[in-house]
């Protein structure tokens, strides 16, 4: 049985910026896609901020395993219903792999509880991300590190809750540090951010980087059957024990 | 220098229903707050739902360190506004304390990103509470085990993230078990949930559950001095390093 | 490819207890291979205390992915080579399954750096086990809760690391509860541990129980391919970066 | 009520090593107890490899609510009874500070239960550390970062279990990054691992790295009373309820 991904992005930078243009001449959703579609156990799909419902109509929604979630400049045009709908599906066990910028997107901020803020700079400089839980399904088939020469930085503190696991930590040539890669649970979805990825570099066609992605939305992937988890009153002895 | 602790309280079912005035004459707030004025340590104040702004204007937020949150029947009617403003104080360091029923509070929910939902019985049973982690300051003077010999009963699967630690656990007579102690961090800020204090019980009078109210209000409390983490944009270079 | 499983039993208790060795004609590990040796993608072995080096030699060890264990009155006669052995291949990779009595294994110990202490009592008395993580693969097919009719009682506090997941807590006739089911990584492996089992129940013949082990055994599993990770000194500019 | 402090120290580079002797005179184990002398709510006394049980005879453990401990040549030269000794103080309450190369040391292995191994380099190279937890009591009077200006190399995957809080992270300038400031629980006992203080830089004369030990004290002290839990047998009927 196939997982079934949506790609979400944003879809903004690439058809106003022509230096993003021509790194993503298809969005860096079809980057991404086109990535993992080349996976015989991946059935993917794109959907983008101007569709209607955002491309997340409830039945697609309802027909997705795992999202990918990429966003950046138009945060708030995302309809709280969707972001409802989206925080729905992940409490009852789908996953979400949040990148880059969608650390201060509506969906990411309502599942941590925190500012999700960070510190940032635009300086062409270079990422080495650090594997610090070798072993973990995410890194399969990376090394104990691997290098971005030009990205943006994100530095620490970033305002989260204590990640149940940190599987990459990142340095910056300007000295910073960050926890690039961390995973959650809430209900039964399981989420990751993954934190490489600012519009202007390549960074979508990076090996490593879309290694693992393929891999977190494996990880994130709900255990079926679906098996919805029922609340409320219970009666003295309907336990039967 | 003393915790500026503010008790919160819905204060609706011990006007309403008279079997709950007889136990709480003046309130479960007034409960929780005569007990914590015997520390001399603590400096403690009470707000409820239908005082102005629910009793918590953006001066008394500021002026409290720790809260202690009661709320049932009313969830909805606690504005979105002050809840913001709570919640922008926790993450800056103001601890919270959540009782009971408050589980469904508006600020909660917030603050895990879960939907805190529970199973849930009211049939006078007995409630044992087993301490699973000894030494913790929440624990402080409190035995292996304590009993509420009539309680409401709540019972897994409680909706939250996984808490950080787990203080206690509790079993029902009807045979559900329930974590009834757990904390977490979010920013600056020290979470707690404890589950025992349902309206129609004597609760808010019993030695064990006024200890750990107490202890969890002490282990809440900001570390002085309160010192913002800013976030944003950095030059290189910056670090000085 | 399949999981190579080595079901580790003392297979004492059922040699000289005549009770125990009606429920487990040919040993516990025997009621939990067979159960194993069903699913297709399980490559299942047992091993035993009186076999030469506890049926544990380097060569079984090294063709195993994960271990189930099963020990109680004979702890100490596990070689301290064979321990380290084992703790070893856990490090880099292996997963165990610690069952019920194993609780006091050398093992176990050894991963866990407590006393792993509890409380506990034989009275034939009724346990319910309760999901608290309904989505996590250990549970899959398993209900919100699952009895057992006559086990052995194991109390809190379990002296044990907080576990990075508590995917079950149990609770008795007695009033008491359990965390029965918790996981934790060291190194890359992936450690379950899962309470019921004791000698004198047909545990191992329910089908819930057999389910969870199961399943424990797949999350328990390493991922593919084994990638030592190396340490040590390394020289300025290593990195490539 | 004071808090008792034992610093511990291997005490063997001072004596051998001029270059040491010179920036620690006394020992690092006197820069830190010197330091932890001013405060008035410590009472420190230090112990060292050398002298009668390593000057760690029960009397003195019983007398220690904190150790903070340096090793690094002669690990193996601590006895395994002195050892087990610490070890169940540590369990008991006691709390335990691990600096540097004490990652290696007996105690630290034998409480986290893994390797402790790492990646390390000797290069003259700047250390900057940033603060993951803002507000957390240990790194209380510190800015969100600091540099040490000549430290040894430490760096990931640095093989302990999951932190219960990672609150420091480093950055080396040959571009590792290092979870230099982490705690755990074991037991009732608090445990923190500080990474800075290699024996040939003056890193225990920095205002900050002082600062911090000093706090990871106080977060370590044990919850008075002491109280030990009980473990082992118990009735039906025992608890009560």
């Amino acid at each position: 049985m196939s997982i079934r991904v949506t790609v979400w992005n944003e879809y903004r930078h690439e058809k106003k910026n022509p230096k993003v243009a021509e790194i993503y001449p298809n969005g860096m959703h079809e980057a991404i896609a086109s990535h993992l579609r080349k996976a015989r156990d991946l059935d993917v799909r794109t959907a983008t901020l101007d569709e209607k419902e955002h491309g997340l109509l409830e039945s697609v929604v309802k027909a997705t395993d795992v999202f990918v979630w990429w966003g950046h400049i138009a945060h708030d045009e995302v309809d709280d219903k969707v972001v409802e709908r989206v925080h729905e599906a992940v409490l009852g066990g789908t996953g979400i792999v949040v990148l880059h910028s969608g650390h201060f997107s509506k969906i990411f901020k309502r599942l941590m509880g925190t500012s999700c803020n960070l510190k940032w700079r635009e300086a062409d400089e270079r990422e080495i991300l650090w594997v610090t839980r070798p072993g973990h399904p995410i890194v399969r088939h990376v090394d104990d590190h691997f290098i971005l020469p030009r990205e943006e930085m994100y530095g620490e503190y970033f305002d989260i809750p204590e990640p149940e696991c940190t599987f990459l930590i990142s340095s910056f040539a300007g000295g910073e540090v960050f926890r690039s890669g961390c995973t959650w649970t809430r209900g039964a979805g399981r989420i990751v951010y993954f934190r490489p990825g600012h519009e202007t570099y390549p960074t979508y066609h990076d090996k490593n980087v879309l290694q693992v992605i393929e891999n977190a939305v494996r990880w994130a992937a709900p255990t079926p059957p679906p098996k919805p988890h029922t609340f409320g009153n219970r009666k003295m002895g309907w336990t039967g024990g």
